[in-house]
């Protein structure tokens, strides 16, 4: 089954990585403003207004945070979004997989452009202090914007 | 085998992009400003200082580009990377894929999330006409300007 795949190089330690990414407020800061829930192992994290929850199925302080998708796109249930962190180069890199996905339909190579802008988001959030969450995001396509209309 | 996917949602013709794709001068204003050679089919376009050649497999025009990497880094040799582009919703939607990538490497992760800031900077050209191709390209990592230095 085919994956997607990225990778950024963050200035800051893993720990404030890891810290955005299982806290609430850190993940309203780069991937959806309006996030909801318990990003703790064993939470469920509620996203874009109750159409995406992930379950936080993973965490392994400062390397490792995995959710599975409960629910959402009926493409994205099941599959399985990681982060792993690795410090290296004076840096952290996140490694990022959104996996399991059936089929690579369309859907799939929009998600996969998306992922790559939140993830600058993530490393922008990280070394600012202000990423570009949902609402605030990059539109990839014309007319994106009016979902949220 | 892995493939990188992305998609694009451009506000303008099929026959832009296509022209874009398909000369020197267009390349130069999306992915590396000092791209050279034949851009057309059975041409083979130079790009990073010969550190990447590929060759142009097939064109249909204003709807499909395909590349083949035959020289560049050890990981690209042989993959294809193609532009299938699709006109619907008022706009040209670009489906690209990077294919024939023997192993998920970390290097692969890099490249997608690279692929897809230069996917929004042919977006920009095409509807502004001002892109960021390399060196003007977006980091994702700490020190990458450095490779140009």
């Amino acid at each position: 089954m085919p994956d997607i795949l990225h990778r950024v190089g963050i200035n800051a330690s893993p720990e404030k990585v890891f810290e955005i990414l299982t806290t609430i407020e850190g993940n309203r800061g780069w991937w959806d403003s309006g996030a909801m829930g318990d990003a703790k192992k064993g939470g469920t994290i509620t996203f874009f207004k109750g159409l995406l929850d992930t379950k936080v199925t993973e965490t392994k302080p400062n390397e490792l945070v995995s959710w599975k998708c409960v629910k959402g796109p009926e493409e994205w249930i099941n599959t399985e979004i990681t982060f792993k962190l690795l410090y290296k180069k004076d840096q952290t890199f996140v490694l990022f997989s959104h996996a399991n996905w059936k089929e690579p339909v369309e859907f799939m190579y929009h998600c996969s452009t998306k992922w790559a802008t939140f993830l600058l988001s993530l490393k922008a959030l990280a070394e600012t202090g202000k990423g570009r969450p949902t609402p605030d995001e990059v539109w990839i396509y014309v007319g994106e914007e009016k979902k949220y209309l």
